[in-house]
């Protein structure tokens, strides 16, 4: 298979360090909700697996935003859900509820059942991530992502979303040695899921920490950390062709834990907007980190002039560097943002840094 | 009035910095639904303010606790809404689906509007103090507390709780000049709250700051920090006998800004369980402030022995000093907690901290 040269490498070259002309931009869930294009061919799919599970359909959310935007990065429309779902748990998502396990992973018995499933139960993700990459044409870059081994645990232990997180807290600190089973088990489908992913296609991958940031001190580099290494540490590091594939890791809430988070071998850290970007620049000075994030979602409730203005303190936080920024929302952009509001800010970032750029030797 | 001495004064030493000959542990919610006699007693009130806005039924059920457990201090039984309550917003609490203001606060016309309310109305708050105290009859100190301003303008602007704070962000970011009249407005009524409080018999004071993690960095500081400094600035310093009034305040997810926490005017920063006691300490070295924290409440679903193996954890990550510490959960006890599993963790924070002290000098 022979794919067209990429237009538009700014995403890939800001992931890896390299100069750019001005910072890229893509949104975490750009193809959603917020769209009515999106809600249009959610409808004719019946239901949010059968959208996620049918090639043509996830082809078509995934470009939307593109069509729309200027955006720098294309992502895989999927759900990190998929991977348990592919290991029996019965994935569904209730209206309005969100996901939900039929099978939830709650004692020894079950745990000892979980293994790595064949990953062509999941063929429908690389079919889809081969479908996006011929729309795509070159366009712009194609990210892959999974959810980290923690995050997928919460789910499949408390069965769904949760507030609390009491039924997996409390597997963690009852049973440790269940919980490192199932975290390894985890762990091990998610590098092969990964990988599958770059096979088919994915020219950068994402690993999605959602509920790092609810672990204590120490559990969070137990937990969640080092299961996210071990995905990391058996990822492909090139595609077929010898192009490079940047691994980013996100952890909502994980500002604090940037100094631990330096050793992980990615190369570009996600950040939530509860921390500033020239911090998260100190404190992994030397680490050789591209940074993306970090604008609060709901900035893009305000009037055009306030998310120009916000974009702007987000650049001027990271500073007038060539390089290692990738701009994004510091969590998945709301259900309720006014789709021309995001035109602002895509347009924002793009002249900003433009205009940053000069002010800096190369 | 004249009230007896008091027993135990170890909680009020701790939060002053002076020496103490163990740490001493009471618990956020400690009067709360996971005890059976507290629902028992709710369930006599017939609602959640028929239970706070009673006198007998919020005296009895703040001393629950301390009936079970050797606890170091009581906390009013309260809720940190009964402020804008008073302002004329119409609290509820639908039961399983928390609080609820029939008049919500959305726009110039009712910021506008609003003032700082007469105390008077909120006298049975002020008549429960007094009552508790004769109750406790000097066993342990009294704590009084209320919500930060922007917390409180989380509940008001979303007219409940809320998953990502939309309609209170986007006035923030819409309309700043509103948000800021909206907090001051609020600052000056707790802080005439605090003080009336402290007026009734409050030994120490404690401002939940429960929202301001979900901040964007900058806004944190402008529109959370700034006004519960203001709070503080305005507190009495001591009670009308001449004993001193600790400050406590508590940013559910502030670990991140300890380091512009360090100026506020207070006695004590409360901390959740995602930041280590030890590294707190580092960064708040040379600031006279006492730290309060910060177990994982799902620590207490695990069975007694890991209880009192994280008690001693989070004893340790403190180290071993003689002041300095007051045990606390990093959120409010959870309705699901067995009640024999508090009485562990209370036993094991006096027997390992008493254990601990003599290892050091004075």
């Amino acid at each position: 298979m022979s794919l067209p040269t990429l237009q538009n490498d700014t995403f890939l070259r800001a992931c890896l360090g390299q100069a750019t002309t001005h910072t890229p931009i893509w949104l975490m869930r750009q193809a959603g909700r917020y769209l009515p294009e999106y809600r249009a061919t959610r409808e004719r799919a019946g239901s949010f697996m059968g959208l996620a599970t049918n090639v043509e359909f996830a082809t078509e959310v995934t470009l939307q935003p593109l069509e729309r935007y200027p955006l720098d990065a294309a992502i895989l429309f999927s759900d990190i859900l998929t991977v348990p779902d592919a290991m029996g748990l019965g994935l569904s998502f209730q209206e309005g509820e969100g996901p939900r396990f039929a099978y939830p992973v709650r004692d020894e018995a079950a745990i000892n059942q979980l293994v790595v499933p064949d990953m062509a139960r999941l063929r429908y993700v690389f079919d889809a991530i081969a479908s996006i990459r011929r729309a795509l044409a070159g366009r712009v870059p194609l990210i892959g992502f999974c959810g980290s081994p923690w995050t997928l645990a919460c789910y499949m232990v408390e069965g769904g979303g949760s507030d609390d997180y009491r039924q997996v807290k409390t597997l963690m600190y009852a049973r440790p040695d269940l919980m490192h089973r199932l975290l390894a088990v985890n762990a091990d489908a998610l590098a092969q899921y990964l990988n599958a992913q770059i096979d088919a296609g994915a020219q950068a991958v994402m690993v999605f920490d959602s509920w790092g940031g609810v672990l204590a001190e120490g559990a969070f580099q137990t937990f969640s950390l080092a299961y996210t290494a071990r995905v990391l540490a058996r990822l492909k590091r090139t595609t077929a062709d010898g192009a490079a594939v940047p691994r980013i890791v996100f952890t909502k809430g994980g500002g604090q834990w940037l100094e631990q988070m330096r050793g992980l071998d990615c190369d570009v850290i996600g950040l939530d907007w509860t921390i500033d970007l020239g911090r998260a620049r100190t404190l992994l000075a030397g680490a050789s980190k591209s940074l993306q994030g970090n604008l609060d979602p709901s900035v893009l409730f305000a009037p055009p002039e306030v998310i120009r203005a916000e974009a702007r303190r987000v650049l001027e936080a990271f500073g007038p560097w060539r390089s290692g920024h990738i701009f994004n929302l510091g969590h998945g952009i709301s259900q309720f943002t006014p789709p021309e509001h995001v035109a602002h800010l895509v347009d924002e970032v793009h002249l900003h840094s433009r205009k940053m750029r000069p002010a800096v030797a190369p």
